[in-house]
């Protein structure tokens, strides 16, 4: 008979939270999946509806009935969570592994540095590159990570066995996990997804500001729509994420603000050969990225069931 | 019996030109349709194929057999051939009426404004906002223009017959059809088009110039993707659209810079309220656009055939 899996807690039962309840109900690998919401009503209807086997009172219970703890919350609510675990871990309490799924690490990492190492030994950093527009309960998908990237960041104090055992639950729920420092992964992140939410967020509201707003909205098509997607995204999401990563995201915006100020000046003196050898690159860049995700997600759904 | 519909050519066999002569063909608005490419292989295989009832030697050609003629090319080159067939006109020959496709009116306008305002009235500048990825006589789509909005954007100088007799093509093709000034049109499209092309040029390229492109691109997923699908249009086409639109396009990417420096500095001062705000405010506008859009879009699959 093979060793019983974890006991699986997951605080914080949203789209991620509730999601990766599924996966792992569907790959049978924890031994029970118990949840926390910090909104009660949340968690009766995981419970009632089978997505975890029991909702918990609250954090403390949650972190003495499980082997692994999962804050399934955004950026800023979890660091205040695992200073909370933390301290009931410095108060004598036994503490599980804890991991995260927060979109920066930075601020995660601060908090456990602050800690005894013996209890930040437990902490696992991580964040699951996987979403979605919809968000909540409602919109749980036991798919959401499979062939998705889960990016774990571990700390020094990070004990070796604990990265195996987040490693193993994010393997079962069909991700692929890889790992970055806190720095890297913060940088990387500010590249590919703070800085296109605030160059969408910017280019939206300033034409809504202009005075052909009106005509504006009314001739444009498709490819904007496409292309400011994001900007529909959940402000004090991203009014979090963009406080939390403010030093990474700060270089990136300063590195695109000097592209955008040389590809202004081509423009300006119609120096059309500069123009072309811009456009040529990044097209080139942004195909072979394109390629390279369609790989990922035809092999996403080749071993979807 | 009605009146037989007009003789058509169309100057340039891409994705727009074939695109309006199958519509054209499929709504028998057209007595005939002639073509002409400067690939002479491509009219061969436009006619051979159907999409056009004759391909024609060249422009003279065109010019002589039509009553309608639509330059069908990209700006800098439409300003050409438009500049050629007015120098037709004052050396005697008898014009058709004449319109185009370009995405920049500015530059037909003057080339116009240089002519005999006899021979100005007879062209109507136009821009059909409608297009594909996809490119070329191959992609040609009989619905592409179907509820899709068409601007012209009639001069002083344009007769108010021929302005009738152009519209009246457009909406045999399906398109809705309404008329702007030529400098409201180039704002208007510099602000929905042109800068969102500039802007995700200025991404990509900044990314892969990036000494951690390598992670950035592997890390990248799905609202990356969506976010920089138009980094991947065709340079040539995007350089002179740029060169042609210089002034309108300078002063949204200097409006767009204002708002962007504004919301780096409340990112830098941690400025949590502004920061909501604005995302706030984006959200709005662009949740509010694309209801507009998903209505225009069933009312095309509506009519669809």
């Amino acid at each position: 008979m093979p060793e019983p899996g974890p006991r699986v807690g997951i605080a914080g039962l949203g789209l991620i939270g509730a999601s990766l309840a599924l996966a792992l109900r569907e790959s049978a690998h924890a031994a029970a999946i118990h949840g926390w919401d910090r909104d009660a009503a949340i968690g009766e209807r995981a419970a009632c509806s089978g997505v975890i086997d029991r909702a918990c009172a609250d954090l403390a219970q949650l972190r003495r009935d499980v082997d692994v703890l999962v804050i399934a919350v955004p950026t800023l609510a979890a660091a205040s969570l695992l200073r909370e675990l933390l301290a009931a871990g410095e108060a004598g309490a036994s503490l599980p592994i804890i991991t995260d799924v927060a979109s920066v690490k930075g601020p995660l990492r601060d908090v456990a540095a602050a800690a005894d190492p013996a209890l930040a030994a437990r902490f696992v950093p991580g964040h699951p590159i996987a979403g979605s527009e919809r968000s909540g309960l409602a919109a749980a998908d036991a798919t959401l990570f499979r062939e998705h990237r889960v990016i774990l960041t571990p700390l020094a104090a990070t004990d070796a066995k604990a990265l195996a055992v987040v490693t193993a639950m994010w393997e079962a729920a069909g991700a692929v996990v890889e790992t970055l420092a806190v720095d890297e992964h913060d940088a990387v992140l500010a590249a590919t997804s703070h800085l296109p939410h605030v160059l969408a967020f910017a280019l939206v509201d300033a034409l809504a500001r202009s005075e052909r707003s009106d005509d504006i909205f009314r001739f444009a098509a498709g490819g904007f729509r496409d292309f400011t997607r994001i900007a529909s995204s959940d402000p004090v999401m991203w009014r979090d994420v963009t406080v939390a990563n403010a030093p990474a995201l700060l270089e990136v915006i300063d590195d695109f603000t000097r592209r955008l100020a040389d590809l202004r000046g081509a423009v300006a003196d119609g120096n059309a050969a500069a123009l072309e050898s811009t456009f040529r690159h990044a097209k080139a860049a942004r195909d072979e990225f394109s390629q390279d995700l369609s790989g990922r997600m035809r092999r996403a759904s080749e071993t979807g069931g």
